[in-house]
């Protein structure tokens, strides 16, 4: 209940700060007899971590997953899941001049408001980092999801900064450090390459999305599941907004543009992103967040110190230029928990339901 | 846990369904001693409540709140609120034609694939009605706030289907149906009518907003703030898109646009809408969120019936053409209630801190 | 959270206070589907409601019952059921006496500790009146497990006072104003009216016990099936102990005669009283809980009044000489809805589960 | 909410099995600013782990615990903390035939019918060993409630299998291997190691309560202190009852004897145990466990295997003839976290309140 906790049944309780000696997570709720191993997390780890392009940041981290209990002979138990990551690169640079100061747009300023005391170093609990033992935790609930309900979870980049990035194929996803889907990034490259010169940062808008969710999936009032997704995207480090569906778009629609038509073909459009009602569809999850700018930049701003001094902020050190870059992982695993969570939800209260109707075609239930 | 509460420790339970004898909440958690009767809920739900001009539902429902509980002699005694809100305009129409056949765009198809059966009399639970007791539970927390903070919350509308609002004044609000910040509103009465006699209905931007909010609210990973008040804002019925702060604007900023220079004479700018890493920064909280076009209209539409079979879809009643258009104080609501459960949370985990640091000027503790 | 609210998935939030207009619960979280009508609930009202013989209060409460929401043309819905009991028999006696000072035993002093101010009409929110909703839940969950797993609860007298109550048969417990499980309760009648006559008041001890319970109900840690069934008990008015199984005669057993041997016919005894390791075995549920004598009675005792002053409280009005006499059907619904909350919560996790061994015999799943 | 989750504000989530890699917990909700180091855990860690004596488990584990987050430079920052215990004595030894019968008592049955499969070795998850975190957590609550209230927590045994132990004093708990408060523990050592030799087990019922604690703590209904510490102390492995202040006694007491009469000088008795209607009164915490026998003994017992097949099961291996023996500082502990919790929800709701009256002497606030 204190912020550190995701899910009602499927639980994850996160722990560990940017550059203390570990990270990892507690995952509460899990079925049990799941075939789990390290290396049903790992690959989604490594699409995350740090290092591994030169438009992120180049900290060095292996990011290796340690599964601490839960498992017995290759099997979840159904008891608590402990993913441990150590941090291995933690450089010891002085932290005291960061800690004397605010970067505009940080959390400094208000983690000392709220606690009187913070951990300066990379960021401490308010580091991106963070987000890596959620991305652990949802490879598990992809797994489960996979194999139950064959849900399938992808991210995307949509927007960099100024560019927009037409949607040509999931398959090139992973072929370029962009998780862009185009074939050729070499304008992305070439854009990044000139805002790492300029010292700045720059937005980035994501796309994920989950093919094959149940029907029936979310409650209805609060709870929903639009809702708890919109609560899971916007925790996600340096998230500003979320959409689903049309989102903004569905301002200007009218109604009878707007509704999605059942037929028996399937539904015709899907401006709902896959929900009505805070109640999944069986349509595929469509979701759409905006993250801004790194605050941990090298260009001099304007700040005070704790004093109320005017100073100006330089903040170096390594830090990804758009953290929007890594983010279609997190965004995928932040989506898979919230759907998991849900999945068990529903069969605890609604374990018993049969429809009585015909289900809309392309949707599973 | 069930989906109906909303809240940790400022605890709103929500019940009810449209067509029912009763809407209603239970608040638990309220601090007590405050002074509460009647007369400071009854203003918001008078504001919300159909009926009121020609542009939204003509049901007519008094909405007259009653305290059940949780105040003696006129003051909160810290125990369960309950509030009751009882229906009076529910009409005896046929439903059995709405049972059969599924809105486009509408709960109808979900809630039969979650439940197996649902209430069709004017949406059941899914209708926008059941914002209503949160309205109520909302000004409750608003005059605590009001109070403790000198918190006070406010919210317009932005953006009428096609038409963008510009902003003049909080003041102009209160004058016209449509909750605009401008003196003129004559083209927003020609548009809805237009739109009405169409058959239509259409979309909305709404803006919330949060002055003399206390720094230090909100946890950092998850339960954050922002992250509290996209659920509690995409919760609401008919939202497809929730942003703080710049939004999605901040897609295209750079991090030296973008983030905030603190000042000695305060902050320069608002892009992070009041919150950083999670955490109120004591700025202003800056929301808007995007209503989808009801579904719920009289042009004819392309579905399916339960048996899967093609069929027009004509939805006569009482329905707001603009469900945007009432939705100014129940978004003020409940931010107000996330507001509130998190300044009762703060003070729970750091009642005891003394910020090391002079607090940038305008901003509340 | 905030202590109203009882279980996780089928989550009862309780209201009111003993002279205010109204007292009563809203269940999140029932499945869907259930025949329901205030015909399933009044009949444990009934049994609990004062008034019935000389030997309880003499307050007359009819405690009808009113169903406000969740249920659609007889059936439940899936969403909140508000059960609404109206007060009737609130004396407008002086309560200014015994606002002013403390009955020993009683709630007086913490609640003016905790809040500042109290309801004093009929001990407020500490009134065991509040009881009523919880019975009237249980009557739900009660039913839902009737239908599901043929559970069945029950309840009894063990102990008034110094009279040790043999068990001879369920038989009996309709049949007399005790619940007692005897064929002749003369004896008990005496007893109680030479208490009475005294102005004093007496302990009790009641059992409760669920047969037909399925095997793997509970969490091992916390949530445990046995912890949250002390929890639920010790939350009923005036409990100050709860035994599960042999209870306190453990200490002295040894654990070749305490546990219970599993055999091809059954288990042998029931020392765990149902559960193993906080999970249910499928033996029956067997519970046993001390309850404290009532603190209003008439005799003069010595305490203070809110200056500090030394008084003599003497506490008119009606007051039941044993709240022990009206608790077994108490005992019975706070177990059902133990039940129910971790019969939905099991299948949530592990509704895939196959047992891979032979049930024990008399054993359900 | 998956039962691995203690506490609302001050939650600790415990992960690990008996023979795994590693054991431990993830505070979140700490006050921050407290100073906090392995030095202020191990102690009470050092209390409770196995191999100290001839009387308990010959299991060889140091028990050292590592705090991975939530504290920079020896201060707790807020955030969570992450405690961790590797094991290092896990004997490689057989488990395939306690994998395949049921000792009777034990979690063995429940474990797979709730889950389908279990870990066998040292009893997995249902083993006492998960209480050493929960030692750990204590610890840092203790710390924090001393600190601010002056609180101070004590547990002692009360009776070994047929042996009452008079309370003689505090000072002698510390001084052998049985928390006795006894000077001359001789004749426990005498019967300990004749039920060795006899292969046998017997139960314990050990006392725990706690000074200075702050009057208000505790919720009306649900959530009451006693309601939760009864949760608490039945979810310790092997707890069968739970007593407050009088408990079983109050049965046959009188409301005349029963209720503790607050004078000008302080309360008279504490039949109360410190809770009255759910909320401390200031009085001193007063709860009472009963223990049963340890399940795992090397006496032959009747029983039944996978297939349903009579056998006899002979438990070899290292086991506690009475786990009663180290429970005292377990007792404590979660004592310490009932506490801990409900003093942070306390100033959640109320921390503005000033109570009208004198306070009883004795008590704090």
């Amino acid at each position: 209940m204190s912020g550190s906790t995701f899910g009602k049944l499927f639980a994850v309780t996160n722990f560990g700060e940017s550059h203390g000696p570990a990270i990892g997570c507690v995952i509460d709720g899990c079925p049990p007899g799941m075939e789990l191993s390290e290396s049903d997390i790992q690959p989604d780890l490594d699409r995350r971590r740090p290092g591994t392009s030169r438009h992120v940041t180049q900290r060095q981290e292996a990011d290796r997953v340690e599964i601490l209990s839960g498992v017995y002979e290759g099997r979840t138990t159904g008891t608590p899941i402990c993913l441990l990551i150590r941090n291995t690169d933690q450089r010891s640079k002085d932290y005291s001049e960061i800690a004397q100061t605010f970067r505009p747009g940080h959390a400094d300023y208000t983690y000392l408001q709220k606690y009187g005391l913070r951990d300066p170093r990379g960021g401490g609990r308010a580091s991106a980092r963070l987000t890596a033992p959620m991305v652990a935790a949802g490879a598990v609930a992809k797994k489960w999801l996979a194999q139950k309900y064959g849900t399938v979870f992808r991210g995307c980049m949509q927007q960099l900064g100024d560019i927009a990035i037409p949607f040509e194929s999931w398959d090139h996803v992973p072929n370029n450090p962009f998780f862009a889907p185009v074939a050729d990034v070499s304008h992305l490259e070439a854009y990044m390459d000139g805002l790492r010169k300029s010292g700045d940062s720059v937005g980035a808008r994501i796309r994920a999305m989950a093919t094959n969710v149940p029907a029936g999936l979310g409650e209805p009032l609060f709870d929903r599941l639009d809702a708890d997704i919109a609560y899971a995207m916007m925790g996600i480090n340096a998230v500003k907004g979320v959409e689903i569906g049309a989102g903004f778009a569905s301002v200007t629609q009218r109604g009878t543009t707007h509704g999605d038509s059942p037929t028996p073909e399937g539904f015709r459009t899907n401006n709902a992103g896959g929900v009505l009602g805070g109640i999944s569809s069986g349509q595929d999850l469509e979701v759409s967040i905006a993250i801004k700018p790194t605050s941990s930049i090298i260009s001099p701003r304007e700040s005070v110190d704790i004093q109320g001094n005017p100073v100006e902020v330089v903040t170096k050190g390594r830090h990804d230029p758009c953290v929007g870059i890594r983010a279609a992982p997190i965004a995928e695993a932040m989506l898979a928990l919230v759907v998991m969570d849900h999945a068990l939800r529903q069969r605890a209260q609604n374990g018993d339901v049969v429809p009585p109707m015909k289900a809309i075609p392309g949707s599973i239930r």
